[in-house]
């Protein structure tokens, strides 16, 4: 029989972005129900915002505390949570749910401090609740692919990891009022002191550790505002060092004229490179020393990664959103497999957890205590 | 209220592959509601399809002419159905629900012979029933978009269409009973006379007059079969001759060695020309004469017609199946207007239907006709 | 000790577009000083085309046939003739420079009508003189490596071959005195009938022979004039039948708008396919069924062919002019050769000679005559 | 009257490469008689390559400076010399020929240390001789076309420059003796302190300055070799700062597996962006904010520069030996100009010259100082 895990969602009401994703995400694969919000902050709003979704009134609710603590104590209380709202609510709403024992879906970052993230963390460890966090990119099958291969060897030994992210979207000052998503990532009391660092950054740099395998030690970090009155910064270039002798750069930026969502990652091993671009998914260049490049393509290539993430055979393109559904996949894998006292299938592990999103916070602090010194070379 | 469509839906059991994209398509809007099916002409598979779908036992049914009549006669009886079988059920099983007052989501080709097809065009006027068909790349925004730029006069007057699909699944002889999808494709009894030219030719046709708004009046054709035994075309090449003077090639192959799914359409004006590919569905090739290519972007364009079908911002790559969804979401709007007794949004009026079935099989018929001629120029 | 190739020109004067591409094609790789010529059918547009290139005044001809009797009986005569006049005199021109027993190099079409394309290849034999005919494309060293996967049987045996050759220039009427090329390729008395099929038609044509080692034949073809008031075609469409069961098509077009010269091949074989764009020439897609695309690339391909005709490593792109000087390399070898008494080196071989000029007529016969018959299937 | 240049050349005999690609831009575009030369320090070779070469054998020199003696004494002596050398012998044979009154064409670096190359360049304009330095890229004609179309304001005002050259050719220990060039590339006596710094780390840097108009006050440089064994770096990576505000990254690498010659370069303006490739000179990617990619093509775009660097119509790709030659040609105006006491045409003012050369110097020896002190920001 065809099992549906009950799902909540805190954030994503009307004017919202990211939260109308999640929704689409989780019934891509048909594993979740959806049947419990707080959608916004405003009352108002989330009250027709849960009817306009077909929510059950009574599970519409107007605050998310109240909404953890009545979920909680309902035989058909939720699940699971998604939590998809401005930044420096991840942490507080987080906490209310896996203290209520509800397993956590999170956007990036996790936290807006290193103290915070590793407290929820330690939380979810503490109370045996996933906490899993919406790196989007990492469920694509060719990154999952180029994971496997790295891991396999066919690089050889990795000696330098390009990352870039570059969009331009905020390339012009936009006056506040006019774009929901802008107003509260341009505000560091919401979404924290790093602007495209948190926003885009930390993405990068979940892609490059997911990817390579491999964590610096140290970085270097110039941050960077171009546009007048921005409070965050926009453009940012860090160089970073590995303990086994590879180097790595990650560049970012949203002020990139022309840019669409240019995330790119290209890594070079002393036997051959892997480039995996994210506007055309359903490829990844392997090339040898010398050698011609291979054009692998979702579909064609033999591996069980790959393969477990697709929906579609070769040739049939799939995009940002499958990749987002993905993760939903995986995790309520993760969490029927703990309902059903199993292990879960291989492909799920990989979706990130608590533990990633304490790095990306780490990377965040160590980023920006570089660049206030001038690029030193900083810990991470 | 949020208000979904009671779906049901025949083929697409375990082993099929097109019925759960279908389904997954169904989905990911949030329009329709899943409540019936016939999903085998097996029963066993049939009725175990079903449960691991979580579909109530009841309307588990084994017999799509019994599923109509049951369902016409529930008050909460499906409202439309998807067909989904191999060809030769199309006709048959599209007339049992038009019959029942039942709307028709149906798989191309809309019928075996061009008799055939006629009558279920006329079955549906008659029962005042939408016949959808699900020429899937019509649903892609960048496809709308060349649409509404050869309408708005972009390329001048149109002097050369050129439409290819190319695919390599069928380029080595398959053993029967490997691959359910290749055996009732290669048996002419239950795919038609026509393999490739059924199979794939027709979707090119119909995007080439979907984009164009021409449709040809004479065509030569040459069909060939390069696998040895096949008893119907893998390949074949068309000329096509326009009333306004347009002159069109026409190319489909599923024994192109290393094509994955390359549909691909150019069309020339005097003004300028248009590209898409199929595999590069985010975007769209604008160039005029003597001048420099634009590559115009998904999320970039200003029409209401891309906009209207995309689901994320551009740089966030969207395919196959959001294009599929597009269609579900729209003939949701087709039938939801009908239900609210307004008129439907402009882009939902986008929707192949079943007049656009009739000329896929008359194209059929031509082809088959002039390549038995030799290639001689045939009307159609 | 060097010793350079004593080389004369007929045609290419000032105002002639052709002519110098021939002359620095024949410098690039210095084996060729021009010593003679008679640029123009204008006496002072020859002397003063002569004056500018430096030209000894007293071989700076006004007269073709003069030149051939004069430099024929000088101790230091031409021993090569380059031939870059429009098309009809291509023939006459030929014809003298052989008769005073001079090698020749010409410009494609070898003659206008068949007869005098293989009374020139008779002559030629009869001389013992080399009749070079510039098809330029097979001088790039990928073109001349996909010749050798195909031959030694990397595609398997060949199923299908597209080739397609695209310009814009003249999708707009051209004024006449406007553009000299244009002028003449225009007026069927000095271009032939054919317009498009001669000019880049023949090419097409050419490559298909070139890198699939095969001749078709018969054929069908639509031959078509979209611009009011040419007297030529400037579109055309052909299907090919091969002995061996393989078959083609090619589309060659003049007023294909925002195509600068998309001369494209695509060979597909039972085991893989190829293919090779003309704008892209430092490279090569090969793909076997059902796997990935190699890009091949020059300089990193393994190949005698291609390292002979390349100058510059990898990544340092090569372009039209060295394929144009590739063939007057070679074309140097075998004449060089010859004075050796030794065999020349085996690459030489490639250039094409009166024979695929002959055959280039006769293509553009039959296409003209199944074109005038409603494109019936035509022997050639 | 045709007038070519009397040109010697120093460097450049068998085995070597660059001095090929010298001889055969020479010729391209005619300007130039190669007379006199010095191939080689070894006297066997250097006469045996005179030979090759047809070169007179009085004026096959054994030693550069006894050449630069003769040549200036003779009536017919040499006007200019083309210094093909390893980068050690940049330096004394250039002060040997400007002290005999002969310009200069000079592979970069213009030399080892900066107070030589100063000295250099005073040296020429002391003698009002040319001293021209090959960086080849900057003879592209689209990168001519994107310097006039910054220069325009095309990208509003520049925020950030990103330049990367990646090679794969020292990604693995060769062994000495195998390859002429890695060796004396890889030998600190010969080559200076910078490995892939100065080989190709300065055409990035002299790229990024000829496009944008902008020179960076201060650096952050991070030098690394991978290979064990290696003197000098084959890896950097650079932070550029500008007086202007402009932020700029350079990354460049001879152990990038899988990279031909990946010399690429994006602006990002206020407006609008610019990519070029060089393993795809033929065409510019230009997009403004929010809006369509454009591809500019060599032959379609509408500049003097564009236009005045291209020998054959758009879709004929050129190359790097045109982009090679266009130097030449422009050097030859320029003494040509001198000679006929007339101005210079616009373009050839482009040509790099030993003000550039010691821009490249200084941008070595800050990187080097930067990289020994950890990165940290350093004037230059």
């Amino acid at each position: 029989m065809k099992r549906r895990l009950r799902l909540g969602m805190v954030g994503g009401g009307q004017g919202a972005f990211i939260g109308a994703v999640h929704r689409l995400a989780a019934r891509m694969d048909d594993h979740y129900e959806l049947l419990a919000a707080a959608l916004s902050a405003d009352p108002a709003n989330a009250r027709s915002s849960a009817l306009a979704l077909g929510l059950d009134p009574a599970r519409a609710y107007e605050d998310y505390a109240k909404m953890a603590q009545a979920e909680a104590a309902r035989p058909d209380g939720i699940e699971v949570v998604a939590i998809t709202t401005p930044n420096h609510l991840h942490a507080p709403v987080a906490r209310a749910f896996l203290e209520a024992g509800i397993h956590v879906i999170c956007d990036k970052p996790l936290a807006l401090t290193l103290a915070e993230g590793e407290e929820l963390a330690r939380l979810a460890r503490q109370q045996r609740r996933l906490f899993a966090l919406t790196h989007t990119y990492s469920g694509y099958p060719m990154v999952r692919h180029a994971r496997e291969l790295v891991a396999a060897g066919a690089l050889g030994e990795l000696r330098y990891v390009q990352v870039e992210y570059l969009q331009d979207w905020l390339a012009n000052p936009i006056p506040p009022g006019q774009n929901k998503q802008a107003d509260w990532r341009a505000d560091p009391a919401r979404s924290g002191r790093a602007g495209c660092l948190g926003d885009i950054g930390t993405h990068a740099y979940q892609l490059a550790a997911f990817i390579s395998g491999q964590l610096p030690s140290e970085l270097a970090a110039e941050l960077h505002s171009f546009v007048p009155g921005r409070l965050v910064d926009d453009h940012l270039q860090v160089w970073l060092r590995y303990p086994g002798g590879m180097r790595g750069s990650l560049n970012a930026s949203q002020v990139a004229s022309g840019e669409e969502n240019r995330l790119q990652i290209r890594l070079y091993g002393d036997k051959a490179s892997l480039i995996f671009r994210q506007e055309e998914p359903n490829q990844l260049w392997l090339t040898p020393i010398g050698g011609a490049s291979q054009r692998l393509t979702r579909g064609r290539v033999d591996s069980l990664a790959a393969r477990h993430a697709s929906r579609v055979p070769a040739g049939h393109p799939e995009g940002y959103l499958e990749a987002f559904a993905q993760l939903y996949a995986d995790i309520a894998e993760l969490i029927t497999a703990r309902l059903e006292r199993r292990e879960p299938g291989e492909h799920a592990r990989l979706v990130p957890m608590a533990r990633e999103g304490v790095r990306g916070v780490r990377f965040i602090e160590a980023a920006v205590k570089s660049s206030a010194a001038e690029g030193a070379f900083t810990a991470i």
